[in-house]
């Protein structure tokens, strides 16, 4: 089959790999029928991959074409949703609804298990996995139902750990993919003020029509002195950190206000968090991750399917398998926001 | 009057001050019947006072003895609490309960207000900062509600941070006056495994006797293997950080399971929080600061009244004012725990 694999920075490469095949006989394997270019892709495609060729991507919906013998739930044909990463669904940590960290937990497309940009996939763990569907392959709530494997999830995570509560006040921290979900997760939980700091003004009239009420271009100092002057000078209850750098984790803790959470959903670039005193000082409290995107389908999905969140217009392009290289670029060039893709 | 001051680290006197007197038509003067030595006043002794000739003492109870005329609820004569920081009671921080992060929050002994450690004390905002007590000034209770000024109000605001839930699993880091009351706090929200991590005998005792299970006396990268051994290879859930140093905040994070939050209280004498990236991928929670001891009172009180929690027996020693500069050598000692005042 094909599959898209990075050999090294800047490099993304269409080849032909084994097909998938069932190792454990609690593996599912599924056709990939819709999946996408992650943010967080961007990364390995600058700095480079983590193995030799890695076969890249994690969010994927797909047809089951096989299982295991151990395999009770998932059953062959049934549309379903992947999650970013596995789970084994039945340890304490699934049991918690926290299933990023689950005893068996992987990623998919991390250089150990099968990447979502590719015409198949072995998906171990299957019934802790992956999230039937009741619906036709092709509907056109597919973009949206997609999102649910991972940026819609992740921004309700950073939504979450943000505390944003009816009323509050919320910052998202970048305008990518996932800061854009997060804006449609606060908005979805009641959030009153929402401010997006980003400068692309395609995603910022994106985020304004998903319930953003203030847009802050400025970055460093003088984006924290803005949001302040937005929030009576004490900054927001909830801020989502979408982005993932030291700059926009700084940003985050200048601009939370005492007493107030900053969900991190940004893979972290950075060692330390600074600030140690005055986050004392002020109580505020850190919190996100790698989002429990499997846990959350039960919460989201009827939002999506009932059509009162449409985050699948995140999508902005639309490619075959042949069209992923140039995916990758347009993505790190910012001509596109997310690229789905139709293996 | 009598009062404590520090001149230089490593140097504490009883000298005469002006009588306090009302500056502001919200303040209170309060002879204070109950004082203590925190661990943090340790700090200043060991570093050095931040102003010169600084007033030490931000643990009391008193008697009103004079209001401002603008003062409503608090009257003369009334036994009350006087939380370590003052508060104005109608802000926006103390309408949610975070009276640390009053628009008007200030610290007693601090430099800039009255210190505890006094026969006598001005205090600010008395109708926000004072707690009024229906009890004689020398009632039996008054260890034990001496310290819903500071030591429990702070332990059980490391517990609520580190999201101490029924049949949890806890780690408290130092076995101070706060530890001690830390787990006190954790027995009373319902944790099921409290384990204590400090050396020192008589404390350790105490501790458990207060619901301590397990304890764990071994520090650095053995202390965290230690506990890991006794949470079946996990870490626990909530850990309340009660020291302060980076030390105690590194092992605090080697200890707190994925999904758990690490609550702190002990006044932070580091910079960074170190392993931003493993916080992150394990969705750990830090969380805490100042204990918003003031709003605490309406939960904890009936609980101390009833009996049903005697945290005043952290205190095993009791001195005078003549005996407050060795008393702070003694609990620089570790000879005493926690040192009383009867000014």
């Amino acid at each position: 089959m094909r599959a898209t694999i990075m050999p090294k920075a800047h490099d993304v490469q269409i080849d032909n790999v084994p097909d998938p095949v069932i190792q454990d006989q609690t593996d599912a394997i599924i056709r990939v029928t819709r999946a996408c270019i992650c943010g967080s892709d961007l990364w390995p495609y600058n700095d480079g991959p983590n193995v030799e060729r890695q076969r890249m991507g994690h969010e994927a919906i797909g047809v089951v074409e096989d299982v295991g013998s151990d395999v009770r739930t998932i059953k062959r044909g049934e549309v379903v949703i992947m999650p970013f990463a596995n789970s084994d669904g039945s340890c304490m940590f699934c049991e918690e609804g926290l299933q990023t960290a689950c005893v068996h937990v992987n990623f998919f497309g991390n250089g150990s298990l099968d990447g979502a940009q590719a015409e198949a996939m072995r998906i171990p763990y299957a019934d802790g996995t992956l999230y039937p569907l009741n619906i036709g392959e092709d509907d056109a709530l597919m973009p949206s139902l997609l999102t649910l494997s991972d940026v819609m999830g992740t921004g309700h995570h950073a939504a979450v750990t943000a505390r944003v509560r009816p009323g509050g006040t919320v910052a998202v921290v970048g305008d990518g993919a996932v800061g854009i979900c997060g804006v449609i997760a606060a908005k979805r939980l009641g959030a009153e003020q929402i401010v997006i700091m980003g400068r692309h003004e395609d995603r910022i009239a994106l985020a304004r029509e998903f319930g953003a009420t203030d847009v802050v271009s400025e970055r460093g100092e003088e984006g924290i002195e803005r949001v302040r002057q937005l929030t009576g000078g004490f900054g927001v209850q909830s801020v989502l950190e979408c982005v993932g750098t030291g700059q926009a984790m700084d940003t985050s803790m200048g601009i939370v206000r005492p007493g107030g959470a900053v969900g991190r959903v940004g893979v972290p670039h950075y060692e330390v968090i600074n600030g140690a005193q005055q986050m004392f000082y002020r109580n505020v409290i850190v919190a996100g991750g790698p989002a429990p995107t499997r846990g959350y389908i039960d919460e989201l999905l009827p939002d999506v399917l009932e059509g009162r969140i449409d985050p699948g217009r995140v999508f902005d392009r639309t490619i075959g398998l042949d069209g992923v290289p140039d995916g990758y670029r347009a993505m790190n060039d910012r001509e596109a926001l997310k690229v789905l893709i139709r293996p």
